[in-house]
């Protein structure tokens, strides 16, 4: 295996003992394992990381020709259209969320630009009873920013993963472009709970600037350009209370891929940047918080047609793209890990999933092709791409929920984190 | 004379008193005056207001019946387009600043998006030779934020105006897309010199968030819409260090006017804005720091030409148009005054002009008419508007500059404000 000669030294690790380096050439669970932690050894460009086992059952994988299978916590994708309602020919909650587990997430953040746009207790109802009976992993809906619901979001504010403020062109109806209307929604949303905004360059400086007035946080969606991530470097180092997420199609296609992808395969907002401002991300990874699909699938047929709406789907490809940029050497597998699972979790205050993990086989070489996509919208941008990490199992509050290419858990098996979960009454 | 009914009190007043009211139907000046000071006497609409005598000459003033020359302190422009170098057939230093004194004004800061655009030393020094030369009033050179320019502008910083950001479309070659670029130029223009923003909607929320992220002040130029100056307003309860200034035009003309001016002639940036925008200006007169007439001259042919530039000229037109929006009661002469001298002169830290006073007679009434004006361009946007007030005469350091319609200083008499007035050199 690749990068094991590499090793340099050899320890064996105690329970509470954050491991620092292992060397064994051909080794027993034994020599690197003890009591309810294992880890997975630094072969570069591996970063050292270790993880909490459940039983001596899961040292089961350390066996054989250090062909490991490695368990990472369940994902969480805080940024997620499902479609659902109105819009069900794309995706819908029963087939998104299987995209999801198949993806290796347990938890997603859904938006609110459906058909209609949940904006308001009936709308917000109707999707959660969708979800109540078809999502199969955990999950919590957003609420949308209108121009004249600032008041009665705010009464929903607890029941919903946060509040999400378009402010920038992009797909559906949601869309506020009067400043005096951001600051309604600014004094009126709860200051502890999420607002999520999609600003984009000069409004992305914008919105920072409304949270600071109304002395709150603000996460920013789909950060894609060199002059955004600088600036929430600056704002998060005057100590501002921003945080951002980034998708992986921003960190891996750039506008010179879109003559492959063809014109209208390639819509996505924010556009796909210059090879200038993708390199900015990757050179500023710190700032970023989360990597966030924006899973935004849309048919082949309407992609391909005269009007092509943006989005790209993501939920099945982010990990394993993100996998095999951890073997490229370009982030650790800490990186990855802080960034679909702590950051998330911090930052819109889910509660933990009791007994959830996936696992992942780091070294699996596979090609990406949608024929074997969960997503209803049958592509993907990353068709044909090679890489190296493939989820292979999920567990999700103790049940196996998907396994090799099938999907295990029924609709209506995933949970409403904000209340379905003993704390969530806890949310501060 | 109308209001003098509405006079309740009498009282004499003291070297050093702040009159409160004043009530004689037909006053001697020893009833209002006391030894170098008078005051203008309260007749509604117009507020109490009281002036610094030079001598018991301008006394002369207050004879007769109550046709008061009053006297206002010399006014200061800190948004002017000269055009020179590059369009003198539009406007030129001498021409320019003959409006200037025409309109009441001792002072005027010159924007740099002439042709070329003052960027640098050569082009700097090119503006201010011609300034030398043929300015009648007194003035100083802005320095223009272009892609490249940080470090060399700053060196520039304590002779220039101030730095120009021109952050949206308007006329001229100078826009900084990028905010990396503006983050280069607050981060090496020196911090207690003046920075100004052409920042319209969110780009005056990015540029406002960019001074705050450098710890530093802002001024925002002719701003005109309701999210704006609502939004300022925030930004000072927060503490933040802003200012602004609003174009006069932008007070007394809305999009309805549109059709009126013609489609060329009504070409402006910001563009003229809704009729809620300037009562939200109005409205929040408190924070408003400056007037300023955004002068931007261009010749009727290009105004009614086949693509015509943005830009109003409004040295001439903007203190008879103030005046009379004092006599409708929309502001105070107190509010006129802290915004065209007192303001302006706190914000671009200028020295006092000694000896410098403008005289106007509030009450004349007269009409608007382009032949009349000395600004090159040969047109007005206000033409054949009714105004009550009108400037009789100018005088700049201790010289009677403006007589009556009569430009009395020669091309050359005036002062650059940064660079050869001794208090220039304590500038802080």
């Amino acid at each position: 295996m690749a990068g094991l000669d590499r090793i340099k030294k050899k320890r064996t690790i105690g329970l509470d003992e954050i491991p620092c380096l292992c060397t064994p050439r051909n080794p027993a669970p034994r020599d690197i394992c003890s009591s309810g932690r294992f880890f997975y050894p630094k072969i570069e460009p591996w970063r050292l990381y270790f993880f909490a086992c459940q039983s001596k059952a899961d040292l089961a994988c350390l066996e054989g020709n250090w062909y490991l299978h490695m368990r990472l916590p369940g994902l969480i994708d805080p940024h997620v259209h499902l479609r659902e309602p109105g819009a069900t020919h794309k995706e819908d909650w029963a087939s998104g969320t299987a995209a999801a587990l198949a993806g290796g997430f347990t938890a997603v953040l859904a938006m609110p630009n459906t058909q209609p746009s949940i904006t308001d207790r009936e709308t917000f109802t109707q999707a959660a009873k969708a979800a109540t009976f078809k999502a199969r992993c955990d999950y919590a809906q957003y609420l949308g920013a209108g121009p004249e619901n600032a008041a009665r979001a705010a009464k929903l504010a607890p029941q919903a993963a946060g509040l999400k403020m378009y402010l920038d062109q992009t797909y559906g109806q949601l869309r506020l472009d009067d400043m005096v209307l951001w600051m309604a929604h600014f004094a009126a949303w709860p200051p502890h709970l999420p607002i999520v905004a999609h600003a984009e360059s000069r409004t992305l400086a914008a919105v920072i600037l409304l949270a600071a007035l109304y002395d709150r946080s603000v996460h920013l969606a789909h950060v894609s350009r060199r002059e955004e991530i600088l600036l929430i470097r600056a704002a998060k180092e005057k100590g501002l209370k921003v945080t951002c997420e980034v998708a992986p199609h921003h960190l891996l296609l750039t506008n010179e891929d879109i003559p492959s992808l063809g014109t209208g395969r390639s819509q996505v907002r924010p556009h796909l940047a210059s090879t200038g401002d993708q390199q900015a991300l990757w050179d500023n990874l710190e700032v970023i918080d989360c990597f966030a699909t924006d899973h935004a699938p849309h048919t082949l047929a309407e992609k391909d047609g005269s009007d092509p709406p943006p989005g790209y789907p993501g939920l099945e490809t982010a990990l394993p793209l993100l996998l095999n940029a951890v073997h490229a050497g370009r982030l650790s597998l800490e990186d990855l890990i802080a960034r679909m699972h702590t950051n998330p979790r911090r930052i819109f205050h889910l509660p933990v999933q009791p007994d959830t993990w996936t696992e992942v086989d780091p070294e699996a070489r596979w090609a990406i092709r949608a024929e074997h996509l969960f997503s209803r919208c049958g592509w993907t941008p990353f068709e044909g791409w090679q890489v190296r990490g493939k989820v292979l199992r999920v567990v999700l509050r103790g049940q196996e929920v998907y396994r090799e290419g099938q999907i295990l858990a029924e609709p209506g098996y995933g949970k409403n984190l904000r209340t379905e979960y003993a704390s969530s009454r806890d949310i501060s």
